[in-house]
């Protein structure tokens, strides 16, 4: 197995993901020095304090030069400014890495936009808490959790190995595949049942509207349950809904046919096919653990 | 404040709701005996065992009979068979209640079966747990959750006034209103979520068919949370589908609405609109306790 270790690392974006990545490197000692680029300063001196990275800077540009390893953590709407900043700036022979959780456009712009031997290698580490900011980062954030790599055809062979070795050197278990299959997965599992639980709230609180009683305080568990994740960050979400557009529709238009065949069976009161419907999702569903 | 009290109690379908009202019955002696009517032997021996009842019958029509309270506590389809069987053995005077989570459909069902002179009060207590049997029932089940009851024009002052105190002695807040806005509500932050968790569940299967992987072995947190009452019964969501198809279907078309409105701003990237309608679901999930 190939040694990995990087002279130089840049992280842009020292958040929950980047910072605990940083504190992996440092603990396994994968690198000489990290630097963190970022907008906001006293994030960046938080995570310096913590030691997860060595210095840090504002300028993009300027904090990539001399790294043989950037890691591009910043929301999936902000990669391409972020690419375009360091294009000119990427040390030949650097590997460029991302966590975003859309993969096929992402490839798509950042490739357009590096040079000439600079190595990009995506990359979609399944993790995160509830908590944001570099100082949540957790150094086992990644243990026994999926990391999906998606390389194409152009992808640097060796770039591909460093970066696999190292999110199985932070316990992550890699999983290499298509970008168009991990956007489709993502949307089926993540994506769409972000975009109901927004939906879910939206039209009961729509049906609330023409009543004098406050129809969501009659919500019991399964209501909470079910819409919990309407509480993250709108801000990202609409960007991944933008990024990952085609895969998302398409896994919308085929939850909206379930449920309209379902609809369309409770008012023919084909009672039969309800419940084999029922006994199908419950089957599939008992098979996940809680 | 009247006194409530009844001579004979009979309980029809001894489960964890059931079992738990009479658990508060015993506990504060708001009867001379219970008689627990059931088809399952060995659920009626452990009820009894346990002090829930005093004896038990599988004979609906011999049970019901000189009971002045009788609790019709099986799921909500078996309602009116049962009804129909006691129909000519009710005591003059009784008083019938229920306790199903749809309340148009069953008081249609139940008055036109009911003998001159008996009293149906209709009840939703809006509790429960994971388990379900006789052996599952608990005494605090009913404290701090909510009863509705929705009496129509023609229900019994008397007889309401009696199974109004007595959920308020079970501990429960109770609110009174009209049938059909309870079933409206109860179809919004009840029906709605389940019928889309099992749709999403399914979805996401049909979505994996063509593909190698597991795609629900990716699934994380958030789509865990979302379809966690897809295992709920088939069998008894069957029934309330079918039993609240009116309201259902009404908040069903709501929410497909709101659902195809947000597709269709993804596809045409409409950021904003996206981002707005996010932004108003999480407020108002954020105002709901976890």
């Amino acid at each position: 197995m190939t040694e990995v270790h990087f002279n130089k690392v840049a992280i842009i974006g020292v958040g929950l993901i980047g910072g605990s990545l940083a504190m992996v490197l440092k603990a396994k000692g994968l690198c000489d020095t990290i630097v963190g680029i970022g907008r906001g300063k006293e994030n960046l001196e938080t995570a310096k304090q913590m030691g997860l990275i060595d210095e840090y800077t504002h300028d993009i540009a300027e904090g990539v030069q001399g790294a043989d390893l950037v890691v591009l953590a910043v929301p999936v709407m902000s990669i391409e400014g972020v690419v375009k900043r360091a294009a000119s700036s990427f040390k030949t022979g650097a590997i460029v890495t991302d966590v975003g959780s859309v993969k096929e456009e992402i490839i798509n712009t950042v490739t357009a936009h590096l040079p000439e031997g600079v190595h990009f290698v995506a990359a979609h580490p399944i993790a995160g808490t509830e908590n944001s900011g570099a100082e949540a980062s957790v150094k086992d954030l990644y243990v026994g959790r999926r990391c999906i790599i998606t390389p194409t055809d152009k992808t640097d062979k060796a770039a591909l190995d460093k970066v696999v070795k190292l999110w199985k050197l932070a316990g992550s278990e890699v999983v290499t595949m298509d970008a168009r299959e991990h956007d489709i997965i993502l949307a089926a599992v993540s994506h769409l049942p972000h975009v109901i639980a927004y939906a879910l709230v939206n039209s009961i609180a729509d049906a609330g509207k023409g009543m004098e009683r406050d129809v969501i305080s009659y919500s019991a568990g399964g209501f909470k349950d079910t819409t919990r994740i309407a509480g993250s960050s709108p801000d990202m979400w609409t960007d991944i809904c933008q990024m990952n557009k085609t895969a998302l529709v398409g896994v919308i238009e085929g939850f909206q046919a379930e449920l309209e065949a379902i609809k369309v069976d409770i008012e023919a009161d084909n009672t039969e096919l309800i419940k084999r419907s029922f006994e199908r999702a419950k089957k599939v569903r008992d098979s996940l653990k809680k």
